[in-house]
């Protein structure tokens, strides 16, 4: 079994790469909830919905999140009343919060739910919320923030929701603290830790460390279990030559104290992962990887195609010793 | 002023004959929410969407519910998932459950939220829930509804949601009683007591008596502040000879010991109207009505356009001793 910690889009493209190389069926994803949200009444889980839609082949290329063929006539009309639309919810996407809203009011836990969705699109592989209990990751802001088109200005010291950070406010504005609210109470979705556990490899997927692969970390038990399997815990690098592919990772890490860099990345990862997989560009900072105490190999990362990301997934596990299906 | 008590789609199409003949600004429709529910997490509202889209010109005139230009992406979606689909909510129709519940989740009430959406849709007249307190019509079955398609079989006495009968089950399964839950802990909504007592007539619509005007006159206070105006309430006959135009009404009384005519009609409205206005189709019966008690008009009264709605509502009026502006 490969276990794959998971945020969004960087993660998603992993996994498509992954169950390109490994029988599917050996493949869990252990999902960041901590973006959740619930919007108009609706449960919204964006990661667990881009991951989902990525291997479906659904998902929206030019955007990165979203599905293919989507509409918006329900969005127009939320703007014709002057509502909040700074949440792109499209007409097709919205059936999934509508049907993961309704399942949770009828007593279905979120796990439950996603394992219903993702078998509506055929997914081989597992995809796991790390909990079904509220995670929800706020933003504490560093600097004033001015009023913009559809947000209200806010002054220094505000804590926000993440998708208020980064949606509403194009994560333009500086960060001063992360919190992962509700992480105390959360408990890891019933299988993740023996999943974790009993797995070959646990792959740290290339995204945010903080705001996605945190939260994942944040739930009472997930980081002692990666830690205890140390050996067989890669990483991706979601920073290569200083700059994150997608998102605010550089900057949130630069605000936060850290160094936005496979270094930093290293640091942050050392005490739970063995190995880090960094990019080519990156392959001058090897020794300073190493020096955090960490193996690091280096390869192509940034999964411009299925077959870079396929190529990506067997040198991550390959880091690991775990053998791959060999290319088609 | 102008009150019309109004259900769905009688209601919408007298009312769409009210604006043609009086002030829009002079007119308060008091909107039955018995048949609202909270479905996929969201709070739907049919009469007062079906109200205010046919005043908006924008209902969907197939259906006779929803919106004109319509799509149903996210429904398709919703079924891909095995979801809850027997309540059809199109894409454009969404937006206005999105937006109405988001302000109810922000804490605004259904009569503001009511008032912002039919602002948005420039309605001249006022159209205001009975209550913002939740009133649920609920359904007691008279026999066993055997299994159909989208909906489990359910034994004789089982009580079950207005929708859950109305849509779910195509009104198809004999009705043993009705309950108005909620009644009692309702409050009037602000400015309707007021309303109903300053009006210069009080139009009871064409609508279902017992699970659209029913529920309207159960919150408690309204159907005193009607009676207290007699004189002045004129009702329309949903019942021309013998049948509902629409819905399950004329089966309805039947089964729950009125009789299916006007003067079924008569006897249910008598306690607090002063006239009943029946179809031409029911002439022969004006003695049976009056010797309930009413005066008793006959007109027309089947909508088929918007000309016999304006005709219809200048009748009404008239019945009352209310002018209306001479026809364009």
């Amino acid at each position: 079994m490969i276990v794959t910690l998971a945020g969004g889009v960087g993660a998603a493209r992993m996994l498509a790469g992954l169950v390109q190389v490994v029988d599917p069926d050996h493949l869990t994803a252990v999902v960041n909830v901590g973006d959740d949200l619930v919007l108009h009444g609706l449960h919204i889980s964006p990661d667990l919905d881009t991951v989902t839609y990525t291997l479906a082949g659904a998902i929206n290329t030019e955007t990165g999140w979203g599905l293919t063929g989507e509409t918006w006539q329900a969005r127009d009309m939320v703007e014709r009343y002057g509502g909040v639309s700074w949440f792109g919810l499209g007409d097709r996407d919205l059936g999934t919060h509508l049907y993961r809203t309704q399942r949770l009011s009828e007593g279905a836990d979120l796990a439950t739910v996603t394992a219903e969705i993702t078998a509506a699109w055929d997914l081989g592989l597992r995809v796991v919320p790390v909990t079904c209990d509220p995670l929800r990751t706020m933003v504490t802001l560093a600097a004033d923030d001015p009023e913009g088109p559809g947000s209200p200005g806010l002054p220094a010291g505000s804590e926000i929701g993440f998708q208020e950070y980064f949606v509403q406010r194009h994560h333009s504005v500086p960060v001063a603290s992360v919190r992962i609210a509700g992480a105390d109470a959360a408990r890891p979705t019933p299988g993740v830790l023996d999943a974790i556990a009993g797995a070959d490899a646990v792959v740290v997927a290339p995204s945010n460390p903080i705001v996605s692969i945190g939260p994942v970390l944040a739930v009472p038990g997930v980081r002692e279990a990666v830690t205890a399997r140390r050996e067989q815990v890669v990483a991706v690098s979601p920073i290569v030559a200083g700059a994150a592919l997608k998102g605010p990772a550089d900057r949130m890490l630069t605000e936060l104290g850290h160094e936005a860099s496979v270094v930093g990345v290293a640091r942050l990862y050392a005490p739970f992962a063995g190995t880090l997989v960094i990019d080519e560009a990156d392959a001058d900072r090897v020794d300073e990887v190493e020096a955090e105490g960490l193996r690091c190999v280096v390869t192509p990362t940034v999964m411009r195609s299925p077959e870079t990301a396929a190529a990506l997934a067997r040198a991550t596990l390959a880091a690991v010793g775990v053998a791959t299906e060999p290319a088609p």
